[in-house]
């Protein structure tokens, strides 16, 4: 422990300029057009994982955005990691909400600011820090491999096939996973459950052209006036979701685990302030940790249609268009409810408009269970480096791949991850505290110290 | 009738050319940065009106868009009719919908195809066209006032004032205006009815920023799924719109009315064919020419909010926009509805968003009685020219100064207009065929002979 602070110490600078010099490059993978930066990170990944210590790395082609695979083996009877993490990032528009350009990382007030400070070019870069840490120190304890892709933001579309052709290079004990978050600075927590999400566009048409509302007005379906109506109909009073079927394969969690739950420090007071709303609202008869841990929701991601521009413009407009994403509990089917939406919001189409729903990617859910050897171990390191017992929560978010791994690979994954709420991760002003990164770097290789003993 | 169309005959290719001079001027008054291209579009009026024969002509200043007025007194014993019109335009986005610039006006197909061939520059043009020949022909048989606008398609937020602060200079028997359309080429109507508007701009804000749909969904009202829900309860499953008072001063048509209305030629087949809907839908209890003639409507022109980018973003956004209209029928009072609306909006604000309504401009409604001589004059006027008897009908669309120019100058307007539905007036590929552009005309000099006689 010593000898990992030590380290640490010496080399924090360093750490934090090779950091940014992969957070400068604005690999977004939702704009097709940033195909050259997000080789640029694949190969600066690359670089990185060599200069750390891999004996091996490559950037490896897919249908999408390259895949880094790294390795070092040491010893083929020892137990072997498979890191998993992303270079890719969100979008950042409203740009002008951004107090500092996005991909300019500066250090304020003790945290890094830029996308992807956090989500997930700070957190996979503990994970290559902590292993260089190893290597130098000679206290690498197993083999290591790492499988990092640049597709993770827009739901991971070839990394499943990915991982159906190179199982036996993957093949691991572990998958070792920072792209969560943690309670507080003081409240140290590993992520034991993700939600799944689907994910649909869809596009409301009334008439071929935009009409003069007044020649038209009150004879014409409004596409916009339709869209909405629809949408409103899809969560009832109670905040339950209203598509047939939608909550057949949802678990109810037991009495039990709520009571468990119900222990995680919830400040709805600051929760509140946070974000600046006067009231939560949600699903009747849960709380709003259950509300973003153990339901499903139903959101509308985005919507457009109409004269949006400057002063009035009087059209009863041709088309509406939305972006809806529903967060799905583990056992429900993310394929199942794509359609099940699809085939119910088409069926809805008032009368006069037609409606097309289009399915985007999506995920299943997740859970690691707390008597896993590996979440044993990574309750250990985390006792070690924060003095406190890890809390397992989980998440509200979803990464889809997870489930893909166990499915395909039938390898558990641990997630350990050193965000914040306040990180405001997909939001403009992401940031990521240098406490929460030099904490990842010092307790990720206390894991691998207790999990190869294991 | 022979002279006026020898006269035309003799001139048709100049009155084209000098149409097109002005619609190559791209007058948008939406947008504030084409300021000097209104400008432009006044002084060309002026100038076509003194080319025509006027003997004072002056473009006068108002807090917005400045007036084109213009007169030439034969007689101050004589009638004086003042025409109305507007050299502004609507915005001409879509833009990769137009088939020909918007602003390069061509003939195909016996149409003149451009942004405002119809509205209202082609319509405005036949009266400076036909005073013109009236004029030359030595057969003008009354005084003539001309009042053209800019900002009609804005709501003419400025002429109010302005004919406030000119009453004398305006006096006039009639107000005479084209900016409507007819039933058919070989149907002529006139408008006897206009629906008054009132246009708001609501806001809604959840969250003070852009979450992550995943941690916070569930939790957390979303704006966009309030918003959608807010505007579905505005319109009952009856179509009548759930504004407490919206209906109290709405006049139900006599029975009688609505029988004459019922004759209006109406081919549904063909409405819906010509915007492509397989259903029209409205208030119960009303047929189309109804619900666009005599009943207010409620249509949202534009929504907008989160995430409208490429690919997914799983996003709850802070905020949703929409940009709302409705249409009045003439004894409902724009002011009292727009507050009747804003109040009523603002108080449905479901839990954890904020509303904010703006109100932008209104404007009442208008009827034109059928025994006013200005009408009788109307009517002979289109017997002598078309051949038919002319229809009176009920608009749908708004032009709120009419009833301003009723309430503050205390004259009556009758609304000669020669557009038709197929024109697809404020949406891309406008036009307007050279039969109504000549017709008209040929008409106008006949209701001012026959009004100058009554």
């Amino acid at each position: 422990m010593e000898q990992i602070r030590n380290y640490i110490d010496k080399n924090k600078g360093r750490f934090l300029d090779e950091l940014f010099g992969l957070i400068r490059i604005p690999s977004i993978s939702a704009k097709k057009d940033h195909k050259p930066e997000m080789y640029k990170a694949a190969e600066y990944i690359k670089k990185s994982l060599l200069d750390a210590g891999v004996t091996k790395a490559e950037v490896m082609e897919t249908d999408g955005n390259p895949v880094v695979y790294a390795e070092k083996i040491i010893d083929n009877s020892k137990p072997t990691v498979l890191v998993y993490g992303h270079y890719d990032v969100m979008p950042v528009e409203p740009l002008e909400l951004w107090k500092t350009p996005p991909f300019e990382p500066e250090v304020r007030d003790g945290k890094i600011w830029a996308r992807g400070a956090d989500d997930d070019k700070g957190q996979l870069f503990m994970h290559v820090k902590a292993f260089e840490l190893m290597v130098k120190t000679q206290t690498l304890p197993c083999n290591v491999k790492f499988m990092i892709e640049g597709e993770e933001e827009i739901g991971s579309p070839n990394l499943g096939k990915f991982c159906e052709q190179h199982k036996p290079m993957l093949k691991a004990d572990i998958i070792l996973v920072s792209d969560t978050g943690m309670i507080a600075q003081d409240i140290p927590s590993i992520t034991t459950g993700l939600r799944g999400l689907a994910y649909w566009e869809v596009e409301v048409t009334g008439p071929n052209r935009d009409l003069h509302s007044g020649l038209f007005g009150g004879a014409v379906a409004n596409p916009i006036n339709m869209l909405a109506k629809m949408i409103s109909q899809m969560v009832d009073d109670n905040g339950r979701i209203t598509i047939p079927g939608f909550y057949d394969d949802v678990l109810e969690v037991s009495k039990q685990e709520r009571e468990l739950l119900a222990k995680v420090p919830f400040n709805e007071d600051a929760y509140k302030k946070a974000i600046d709303v006067i009231e939560l609202s949600g699903e009747k008869g849960y709380s709003t940790t259950e509300r973003t841990g153990i339901r499903p929701t139903f959101d509308v991601c985005g919507i457009w249609g109409g004269y949006t521009g400057e002063g009035s413009k009087t059209v009863l407009p041709s088309k509406a268009f939305a972006k809806i994403s529903c967060r799905l509990v583990p056992n429900q089917n993310h394929e199942k409810i794509a359609i099940l939406f699809k085939e119910h919001f088409e069926s809805m189409a008032p009368k006069g408009v037609k409606v097309e729903v289009k399915i985007h990617h999506g995920g299943q859910g997740y859970v690691c269970p707390i008597d896993l050897p590996a979440y044993k171990a990574a309750e250990k390191a985390y006792i070690e480096s924060f003095g406190k017992r890890p809390i397992p929560v989980r998440s509200g978010g979803s990464i889809p791949i997870i489930s893909s791994f166990e499915n395909i690979l039938g390898i558990k994954s641990i997630l350990m991850g050193f965000g914040l709420e306040s990180d405001a991760i997909h939001s403009p002003n992401e940031k990521f505290p240098l406490f929460n990164f030099y904490k990842g770097i010092e307790t990720i290789p206390l894991f691998y110290k207790y999990f190869a003993e294991m």
